[in-house]
């Protein structure tokens, strides 16, 4: 197919022009993420960036963060980045993710992207990538396909 | 098919007769499941039960144990139950796993169990499921597949 | 948790009686099982099975059933079951699946099984198994997690 | 992270100079992919291109093209992308995929693309992405994350 035309581009509007605000103060309720000490760094419609420092406490048997921790945050930035083009009165939940393990999450602190790969009504699908710095060299450490789900009208699962 | 028969049962003969004992000091060494509270009840050959009592600390933002916290229980659980397979100079590492989200994780402790579903020489599917209690009450809240990989050689990745 | 309670078991209830004569004709549209020479042989609440020959043209560069010949199947089967649990009026889309191959495909003959894990009113859950029989021995070849959608009121999916 | 280093890019330095006429025979010897109609385009190092033009006969109930005929095409481009980089005696198998359904599969013709993601010595990481052309727009219609190994002497699945 030599006349491939470009791929349209995926939309990005956000429904809630108060994103931002709504994104971080639902994030800063996390406290698992507190308590990994992750840092919510950047928020752009379908785009979201978290920072994690290297702590021992997030450690597994050989000494690199764990799988679980990068899965934890990667979550965290897919989740927020479909939320950031819902509607003011949504709620985010994780349908299901796949996290590759592409090397060991060793390094000095850790980026954690979520990117809209998809914005629906109902469902959002989400690609994280998790990036490893050390020496002053970046490294993708690990990638994740995730799958969110917009949900309306329950008090249990809003913000 | 109604001629189907019976399925042949995977084999589960450990390589390592004391891998109780080295499986459960490789996690004591899982700092990051120390400072969740998780214990590791079970070890069996091919199978490992971790526990987690509920904490304020693990939660996300409606107050539900985070989605993060139970993908990292079921991690250790699914690469410990490989690992019981494995020789004893073995390492395990995760090569990648898919978590599906059945219910919100709610209640006052959690089981996470691992079984290997097929062990082979470099690469071993494990099951997982993750189970909340509640007033009594058992409730499957999310199930994983994992793919582990057996590392030999490497210091690294070893226990 | 010696004192784990039982499991609450998922509910199967059927939303349309005629469910089975809706799926059997549902089948029976997909061209592309016709093509492989699949046949929908069980269909009740909440679970499906697909039966397949052994077929040369279905083969990959080792002589085996292509894992995509598989995939395709069981995401049938998987679909089907999550179906039968729906209303009549509504249809259904694969949101994704993932896939293990644990042996290669090969024997005379396949069958491939979809059982609903959790139905919700949007998401259902499905787990899927391919077993190949050879020599009068049954093996799993294949296990499959899906996600599906119910969707309604949009006639390009119903049915 | 203000500062974080550029990504280091991973290596494609195919270890086998004839890979591309290894691939394409490899290709010719899948009997589904031709009873399907896919014909392979691009072969680079990392990178395969397959096309596949419409045909009634590869539809589900609804007349797109069936889920599973994607995921067999793509996971027979996430496949040969990793093989361009091994060894000319190895043989490759597809440990796993996960694939994600952006959008039903209409169009006149549809391009799939695998892209090695990282390759390991035994474990090799692939990006797929298939895209539908209809009416002079290209457009995503699935993604997906494949593991893919690296076999030596095993004569079942060499080439």
């Amino acid at each position: 197919m030599p006349d491939t035309p470009a791929l349209d581009a995926p939309r990005r509007e956000p429904a809630d022009p108060r994103f931002e605000a709504r994104v971080r103060a639902s994030f800063a309720r996390q406290r698992f993420m507190s308590m990994m000490g992750a840092t919510m760094t950047r928020v752009e419609a379908g785009e979201v960036d978290i920072d994690l420092p290297f702590d021992v406490e997030l450690t597994q048997q050989h000494g690199f963060v764990h799988g679980g921790a990068v899965a934890s945050v990667l979550d965290a930035a897919c989740g927020y980045a479909a939320s950031t083009l819902m509607a003011a009165d949504a709620g985010v939940l994780t349908v299901e993710f796949k996290i590759n393990f592409l090397a060991p999450a060793a390094g000095e602190r850790f980026r954690f992207t979520g990117r809209v790969r998809r914005a629906g009504r109902t469902v959002t699908f989400v690609d994280g990538e998790a990036i490893a710095v050390a020496d002053g060299r970046a490294r993708t450490v690990a990638t994740m396909q995730a799958t969110m789900m917009t949900v309306q009208g329950r008090d249990d699962v809003r913000h």
